[in-house]
Parts: structure tokens; C-alpha cells; sequence
């Protein structure tokens, strides 16, 4: 695809092309869609709004094909969620991490318009067996896989069928008031608020609802993690968002002025249950204070935080961290768990600042 | 370990040690143990016979800990069963192929002696949900994880539950009439019939009753494949063999004499059903002439062949293959299928010979 680049965004891969956002993300609750990070595994596929079709299939008691004017029957509905990519802020991680090398804003907060999934899965009758929906990308190709193998394979990944029928699942087809651009999955894509972001499938042309759990190539080899069960250890699809923050002022290696009142702030996200609390470091993590919860509570959105404080008046380093924790009691951990790959990177993130004096 | 390495064996890797039979492999219907192939994945755990336990736990209604006297109370039963490593004949695949690098010998046929699994089973009584046994082995350690994490495990693969109740799966104390030797398993294994040797789990300590799937490190990122299911693909753990031969004689590069008389002679083994033919090409695949099975059928055991030739008056090369089919019309293919990497590797496998005049 020829693409108009933003000068807004930053190439962290080419063929398939895979885009960051730039430090300006962290400017607005709402991310202009030039500014959106673009997650792409395969080329992206050109798609004509006329001849588009989503087949809805597997085990439903009315299997149905539907087109953009078929979707345009169904009632619509907004929800401003946040979308950060599973791999986000792994380039921190080091030489050992796999992937595309994302620093910290492959993660956007958009206003999802579109059709809520479950009233689609209610008019075509879920079977009572069905215990997952695999959702099927238009965009495919060809991967060569860790043991040596080649795969030609389509984008596809399921989500559980409670997940699935949650009121806050949409077949997106617009992005901000605007319809999706090629790149965000036009004309209509999965939108996954809480999880993070390969669950919101582009391009949607099936969805298929199966008995078994899907094994997928994007949930066993990609975008899977290991974790504890029966004493031993399995693999595990990445799912949900983990809790977490991001300084967005001051920035890495920034110059602050000895004495001044400063306010950082930056947003915080994902975890079971709304953001609670995010506190603040200004002593590398020995210490933590509070910071103060800005703008309104968007249950799938960021939050806005603030802290105020009264650059000490003496000249040198300093390193800030941020801590958020979610109404569970979920809290940020200090450091990387490595069971998880190269995935759900939240660990605190120390921020150099370099205090000057005036 | 410190291990006295039979001049038989071939060191294919070390730490962990991974041995390869040697050529006489396939002079014997039963592979003495000194000649049997050994492949671990961790170090060879020191088991002391007194305190060594086997826990049978999970979805069971009555929950046991056997030791060897416990063992000893059940019936024991004999099964020749053939085992063939997954990842046996991959060195052939070239440098592509992910792995310990096995020629043709990771195999071997033994009369394995034991407790029937389903004797144990039945004693525990599995609960009605239950859909998997999982096996644990006492080895275990640290591996680098294709993404670049690290994950500290024990050795542990799971079965179906019908086929952990067939009647030919052993708790297996016994090899070809002696206790296990340190290198097989001592002192009990898993030993499963008509499928790959990363089934039968070797120093088997524990014995876990599961409702769900298992999605262990050794059945999703090792030993398993890729399969299409839902005009998709999907991550499946490698199980029953694949329908294979080998030719035992000649050998790759042998001389024979022009104008000779000879018998090409090897086994075949794998499959769904019993092995019912066997077929040998004098023209390097281009047509095949039946060959006759000798010796008696064992169900789970390779099955003898023998061709007579007389060998053309003409010097120079010619390729040999031999190809097996079951009773189920299962063939070997004629060449390798990447989507299961370098495992089930059982292709049809020239052998060149140099006919030489007297």
C-alpha cells in the first residue's frame, strides 16, 4: 500500500509497516488519528466498501453475510477506548526482546463508533456449546514460524465468548467521527476495549463461533505468554491490559529548572477495574507520593493524572517514576517478568530528568 | 550424569545428551538396550528406588502417592512397542530444521513391562469431567523460550484421556526384561504405544487428572505442529507416529555387485492401523513393486520387510526407496510438509547405491 505518512509517525518496521506515534500522543485524552500508532502483520489489504462482506459462521443457528449496508441496520453506538499494543515499550527491554521494536506510544485512545458485536451474535444465535469467536482479518500472507516452517495464514484471533458478547465490543467502522482509514482496518474492524490491541482484528471478514478453544498461529507462537498452572507452566494467549502508567511530561533526558513548580503529568490505563490511584516518584522509586486523577473516568479509556512538584534546588539527575493501581489492587511491578516474552511490558519506567540551575 | 556411552550409541548433542543408534539398529526385531537411542531434555535426574513416589493428583476421586512396592501390587503386562523420536530424520531436512540433528536411528523397538496406566486410573478413580492426564517427569531446568524469555520447567506432556486408558500404555518399570537403566527412565516411565517417544515421559513423578486442555512448553512450543482447522491454521501437539519405513539394507552409499541376487531388507512402523504393505522402488521412485512382510505382527511394534533384487548388469548409481502403507490407506508421502517444522519426518527417503561391476 502506498501510505501518506504523518510526519507524526515513526517507522519501527517496514514490509509489513508497523508505525509509533509521536510524543505528542500523551498531549490529549483523545489521539487524533494522525498521531495513532499502526499495527500491521501482513501487507494491508485494499478493500472495496461495495463487495465487502463479514460472514458470520461456525456453529449459528442463522449463519448470514453481512455488508456495510446490512451493518447499517443494526444500531450504533461510541465507545472511547484506549488501545495499546501487546508488545508497547519493549524496545526498553533490550537486545533480548523479539519484535518490533516499540518504545513506549504504540498506544492510542480513539472514539470507537460502530455496531455492538453481541447484537450481530444475538440475531444470528449462538450454539450453547460455543465457547469461543474467532475473528478472521482480510489482510494474509506467508511467515516463517520459530521451528523452521513456513505458514500462509490469515490475521485471525478469538476472544472468549463472554468477552465476545460484552456490551463494550464493537464491529467498528468509524474512528473518531470518521470512517476507518485503510490502515485502522476500513470499512469495519473488531474494537476490543480492555484488551490490548491484536484482539481488535482489521479488515473483520469472518467471525466464527467454535466449541473448542482457538490455537491460532496470533495466540500460540505471537502474542502468547507462559504462566503458572499445576505447579508447572503453560501457554497462555495475551488478553487483558495490565495495569499501567506513562510519564508524558517531563520527557526522557528533559533539563528542568532548579526551583521552579513543575507539573508532571501523563495517563494511566488498563488492569481489572478503574485506574484508583497513580502515585509518584521523584527519588527513583525509594519514595512514592500520590498524584491527583484528572479529567472525567472513561471506564475503557486512560486517566488523566497530575503531580505537582517543587524542583529541589539542586543541580543534577534525577529519576522520576510513575506507579498506577487499578481498584483490584492491581499495582504496576518494578520489573520485567520475563515468562511474558517480549508481552504486557508495564513494569515502572524510570524518566531521567537533568535539573539545571538558572 | 556421568554416563558410560556404549561405542553402539552416537552423540547427537550434549548437555542435555541426546544419542543416536547405531546402523545395527536395524539388524534386530528387539534393540538391545545398549544400541537403543536416548533423548533428553534436561539433565538425567539421580532417583533413589526407596524414596522415589508417584503422585496421582488433580480431577481424581481418591488421590494416591505409589511407590515401588506399591507398583509391584498391581499386575504387570508386557507390550512391544516400537518408539521413534519426533524429531527423528531431520538432519536430512537440511539447515532449516530446528533441532537436535537425528539421522534415521532415534528409534528402537524394546518389550517394555509394567503396570497398565488405566489399572492406576481405575484405582483413582477419574473424575467424569476429566479430558487429559498430564505426566511429569523428575527432570527439569531452565530453557530459553523462542521469544526470549526463560522459563524454569519440569519435563510434562499430556495425553487424551481415551488413549491414557488404553489398555497398551504402560507404567513401565521393565526394558526388554531388566529394570530401567538411568538414561530410559528409571525407575518407572510412561511408555505409550503408536506414538512418538516425547509421550512416554521418562522418571515419571507425577500423574495430574485435567478438565481442560494442557498447553505445556513440550506440546506447544516443542513437539507440535501446524494443522488447518476452520480454513485456518492451528498449534497442535504432535501424538500418534506417522506411517514410515526404513531401509535396513543397503545402506546409503553401499556398493553391490552388478548381476547379484540381494535382499533389501528394513522396517516399517507408525500409523493408524496395522502396517499392510510395503513397497520398494529400483528406479529412484518412478514405479514401485510389492514387498513381502516378514516376521510376525506385533500391533505396536515395526513390522519386517524383505524385496529381492537382482541387481541390473549396468555400473553406476541408483536410488532405492521404500514406502509403507497401512491398513487405514495411510502412505508415505513423497516429500516433507513444512507446517510441521522438523517433526514427522517421514517421507519417502532415497538410498544411493553404486552398482559396481565384478
Amino acid at each position: 500500500m502506498k501510505r501518506e505518512v504523518s510526519r507524526e509517525l515513526v517507522y519501527r518496521s517496514r514490509q509489513p509497516d508497523n508505525l509509533e506515534g509521536p510524543r505528542q500522543v500523551f498531549d490529549a485524552s483523545v489521539t487524533p488519528v494522525e498521531a495513532f500508532f499502526v499495527r500491521n502483520h501482513f501487507d494491508v489489504p485494499e478493500i472495496d466498501a461495495e463487495s465487502w462482506r463479514l460472514s458470520v459462521e461456525g456453529n449459528v443457528e442463522r449463519p448470514r453475510e453481512l455488508g456495510v449496508a446490512e451493518l447499517d441496520d443494526f444500531e450504533h453506538q461510541t465507545v472511547r477506548a484506549t488501545i495499546e499494543c501487546a508488545g508497547n515499550s519493549r524496545a526498553h527491554l533490550g537486545e533480548r526482546a523479539q519484535g518490533v521494536p516499540w518504545r513506549d506510544r504504540a498506544i492510542g485512545t480513539a472514539e470507537w463508533g460502530g455496531v455492538p458485536l453481541r447484537e450481530v451474535l444475538d440475531e444470528v444465535g449462538l450454539g450453547d456449546e460455543v465457547v469461543e469467536l474467532i475473528f478472521v482479518g482480510a489482510d494474509r500472507g506467508t511467515l516463517e514460524t520459530n521451528d523452521g516452517g513456513q505458514l500462509e495464514m490469515s490475521y485471525a484471533r478469538s476472544l472468549p465468548r463472554p468477552k465476545a458478547t460484552a456490551e463494550e465490543v464493537l464491529i467498528a467502522t468509524h474512528m473518531n467521527g470518521e470512517p476507518l482509514e485503510a490502515d485502522h482496518g476500513f470499512p469495519a474492524r473488531l474494537v476490543v476495549p480492555g484488551w490490548y490491541g491484536m484482539a481488535s482484528v482489521k479488515w473483520l471478514s469472518r467471525i466464527i463461533a467454535v466449541d473448542q478453544r482457538f490455537d491460532g498461529y496470533f495466540q500460540t507462537e505471537d502474542y502468547a505468554t507462559w504462566v503458572p498452572e499445576h505447579d508447572l507452566v503453560v501457554r497462555r494467549p495475551v488478553g487483558p491490559m495490565a495495569v499501567k502508567s506513562h510519564i508524558g511530561f517531563p520527557i526522557d533526558g528533559q533539563s528542568i529548572t532548579a526551583g521552579e513548580a513543575v507539573v508532571l503529568r501523563g495517563y494511566a490505563w488498563g488492569g481489572r477495574g478503574n485506574i484508583e490511584a497513580v502515585e509518584v516518584s521523584v527519588d527513583g522509586g525509594k519514595s512514592y507520593e500520590p498524584a491527583d486523577l484528572a479529567g472525567t473516568n472513561h471506564p475503557f479509556a486512560w486517566r488523566a493524572w497530575e503531580y505537582e512538584w517543587v524542583v529541589p534546588d539542586e543541580p543534577g539527575e534525577r529519576i522520576l517514576c510513575s506507579r498506577a493501581r487499578t481498584g483490584d489492587g492491581e499495582v504496576q511491578p518494578d520489573h520485567h517478568d520475563w515468562r511474558r516474552g517480549a508481552y504486557i511490558v508495564n513494569a515502572v519506567r524510570p524518566v531521567k530528568v537533568v535539573i539545571t540551575g538558572e
